[in-house]
């Protein structure tokens, strides 16, 4: 029976994964997340792959099974578990923070622990999770069995060989798989322009070791809350030199609690400290771990960056460690952080000045290394633009896959595989979701536009008082106007003339249907605008009939 | 007699180059240049340094130098020089590129040429240009000499040894001036974070070289319209291959007839030919040089990508080659445009697939290299944010300068240097000019402030018509909401009920007092949208008396 695979995001993006695997009744949802908005999207908090293939397919879903606990794979579990009522699998690890967010959104869910190595049933497929290396403990990669083969997604990975937490990848076990057979591969190839092979996480610890020596006063590192192997090393370090860490920042806080229950974070007694303690300990015993490693306007770091941090001044002799990398977009307010913290005197380590962080995903030999140990009849890469796609299938070329092995899907793409044969066969509906705080039906497209017209061009609400009757109007025109200025009062009155004479024009029909009244003063107004100001405002015209 | 200088832009941050030295009543001004706004200043088409302090001071201001013909450097010219009427100085090609610009705004000016090697008097300044290689022909570091002593601004630089005109930095004047003593060294930095020594321009003809080669079909390259020496590499590389070259982008065809006009281009007759002759061409005789590297929406290159460019259409076949880097906050654009083309067929080269694009700002070891030849007495970098400074503070320490030669300025310090010392010893009023068309006297941060909470927030306009004697409204309250929605009709309803209770409310003062009333809407409907929507729109009550 036919087997397809449609991804619904994260495939020509980066960001909010979420895949289908559909045979016949039978559908499994693999990874399910967001990505955050720049600019373009003003005021949007998140952005999630539009459900309505799921919706709509509700009644053939069987599970969610996620990768591994990052936003971009778990963040849309709270917007779509209510409407789809199926099991979610992932490991301890991945399971617990899903839980942590599900239990502020007030949603119960269905949570089940899958164990790496463990294969399960789930409808007609057999589930196969394989630990891979990663930025976050217990992820995996994920071989789905079907009586038609085998379906491999690699979620996120690296080939870590010195992993923090002592477990590499199942290498092992990726080669017994591609050995009995891999119908198609969908692989990550987000770091595909990166040459040779990624360091070890573990260079990050020999990066603090030396930054710790150097720092003359109080510490601070930031990192992401999830990254727990950087956290584990912050610690150890910490430990190393007798200092005493202390954590600011909820979600970080959180993390570390998590993880420390689950046995993921082994910490050293005595070393993490209340921060209520830190007034008590010396500068040099100080370590900070804080959240704000892109520069987040309201994170502990961008405070301290702006001296509105009342818990802690930022001061000469203080060494700040950005351990993290910017996320596309992030860049400008992450270095207006930087750029504060040095005006306040404080020595800031980031990624060009010292290797603090080194990136989670594969670079081109690990690509390689996994795309020979599965040795799939078929490739997509997911998780990545087309560039990397682009990049991907020469990458996979010069390893003697031919042009018809290779398919460079969209979101919304359908891959079929029938009769020995593969070909993107159709388009399911598929666009992006915009989720707002207070708006709970999503944005629309629409409101994005409105919002950026207002930005860019400004707008003018242009009032009218008319007696409906004579057909006059019964007080002068008032104009309001934000995110421009006229250029002189005298323009401001040429633009009510201009209301005055086209209402003087209009004939009694088109004075009783105020729609084409308001139409006609929209464009009266519009052509004032465009020739007086050079300017598109938004106009809104309001007729009142007294 | 005390010597100043006063960093008015793009100090402790990039762009917008613009600095004063004034010794008396003698003034010049170095530099006159713009930054491009990011999506923070929506609408903004250009940002300047605030030119109070030019404008105060005028009567003191000689002369304008202009140390290289980028917009950083000289975009603002057209906005100062109507209000200073002083001569501004530049090499032959600084003032072409100059000329075109204050031409097609109508302004008129007294350019005056200076040569790299022969020093001039403006008031009682001496003024001592030396070549320096850049990303740009004909660029120049400026020596001021005065009685107090020498100050020294290197301007945009690069030690390249071989530079794609034979022309390399004029090491041996640097070095004499610097044995004669330098009182202050003002820097480039913006490229401290990159270690060791920058590439020659020459290396990317030698990547062209074997891109020419392997492209099958057509070749596109997109460049800065003011980067000649790519332009040249472009030029010779297709030369050799025996291609013809087509320009499509209007800047980019009159800066190559500039600089063709000046002698500092030279082509191979018959390789430059018109873009009419594309279609007689075979594809692999064709090389398209174009704009649009920075992913600029309205850019040959963007519609190409968006397939809207009526005289190319992308095909499979065609190379398309990035030869530029990102600036900071275009990175979204660019790799939109990057994975349009490759959807549509192309194959497309930049920085991380291949060397096609070197830096002209000076590597670490450079920076080393200029301060070791002058040798000042004291240093403050410019051209750099905080971060940068303060790298080439640590950088002069390890070089044995001690911390109070250094100097870490902000836009506006005033840097006075009397009796062999050197101090802030106040601040200018400095800020920034946010330039759009159709807003002759700029836009205010208010405005940019209504603009971003439009975006953010949508607005709400109420409308009310009362009866100013009785008190009572005439009509019902209408709403009207932009860039956010009602959850449900009925919420809609209870805003205009909220507007009704308040207007009951109110005493026959509060009535007769149209400012009172309108402070009592706005809070109601604000209260009203936080509690209901968990949203603060912009409130814009209007009230109509009938």
């Amino acid at each position: 029976m036919a087997i397809e695979v449609i991804p619904l995001g994260g495939t020509g993006e980066i960001g909010k994964n979420m895949n289908v695997v559909r045979q016949g009744d039978q559908m499994v949802l693999i990874d399910a997340g967001i990505s955050f908005p720049t600019e373009e999207l003003p005021g949007v908090d998140l952005v999630m792959p539009d459900p309505t293939y799921l919706i709509e397919n509700r009644h053939l879903l069987k599970a969610i099974l996620i990768t591994h606990g990052h936003e971009d794979h778990t963040g849309a579990l709270p917007y779509i578990l209510p409407q789809l009522e199926v099991p979610v699998y992932g490991t301890r690890m991945t399971l617990a923070l899903i839980e942590t967010k599900l239990k502020e959104k007030r949603i119960k869910a269905d949570l089940r622990e899958m164990i790496p190595g463990n294969p399960f049933e789930v409808g007609s497929f057999q589930i196969e999770p394989v630990r891979v290396t990663h930025s976050i403990p217990q992820s995996c990669a994920l071989a789905v069995h079907t009586p038609e083969g085998t379906l491999f997604f690699t979620g996120d990975f690296k080939f870590d060989h010195t992993p923090v937490d002592g477990k590499p990848t199942d290498f092992n076990r990726l080669a017994r798989i591609g050995d009995k057979g891999v119908l198609a591969l969908f692989s990550d190839c987000t770091n595909i322009e990166n040459k040779g092979w990624g360091e070890s996480e573990i260079s990050v610890g020999d990066t603090l070791y030396y930054l710790f020596a150097e720092a003359p006063g109080r510490i601070l590192i930031t990192s992401f809350a999830s990254s727990l192997y950087r956290v584990q090393q912050v610690f150890d370090t910490a430990a190393l030199y007798d200092k005493k860490v202390v954590i600011m920042g909820r979600r970080m806080e959180q993390n570390v609690d998590t993880a420390v229950g689950l046995g993921l974070l082994k910490i050293k007694p005595d070393t993490y400290v209340s921060s209520r303690r830190i007034d008590d300990l010396h500068d040099s015993d100080i370590v900070v771990l804080t959240t704000g490693s892109q520069g987040e306007p309201l994170s502990a770091l961008s405070l301290m960056a702006a001296d509105e941090y009342p818990r802690l001044k930022i001061k000469k002799g203080d060494t700040v460690i950005l351990a993290a990398s910017p996320i596309p977009g992030n860049e400008s307010l992450i270095w207006r952080t930087v750029n504060r913290l040095i005006r306040l005197g404080a020595r800031v380590i980031y990624d060009k000045i010292a290797p603090v962080h080194v990136s989670g995903h594969a670079n081109l030999e690990e690509l390689k290394l996994m795309l020979s140990l599965l040795k799939p009849k078929y490739i997509a890469p997911v998780h990545g633009e087309p560039r990397h796609q682009a990049l991907y299938r020469d990458m996979a070329r010069g390893m003697g896959y031919e042009e018809e092995r290779f398919f460079l899907l969209e979101n919304g793409s359908i891959l079929r595989f029938e009769n020995e044969t593969a070909a993107i066969v159709d388009r399911a509906p598929v666009g992006r979701l915009l989720i707002e705080d207070g708006m709970p039906g999503g944005i629309s497209e629409n409101i994005i536009h409105d919002r950026r017209h207002l930005a860019q061009e400004g707008m003018l609400v242009a009032i009218i008082a008319i007696d409906a009757e004579k057909g006059v109007l019964v007080s002068e025109p008032e104009l309001i106007i934000k995110g421009f200025t006229w250029h002189n009062d005298a323009q401001a009155q040429l633009a009510v003339d201009s209301i005055r004479e086209t209402i003087a024009t209009l004939r009694p029909a088109e004075l009783s249907d105020w729609d084409a009244m308001r139409g006609e003063l929209t464009a009266t107004l519009k052509r004032f605008c465009r020739k007086q100001l050079n300017r598109r405002p938004m106009i809104i015209p309001v007729v009142m009939e007294v």
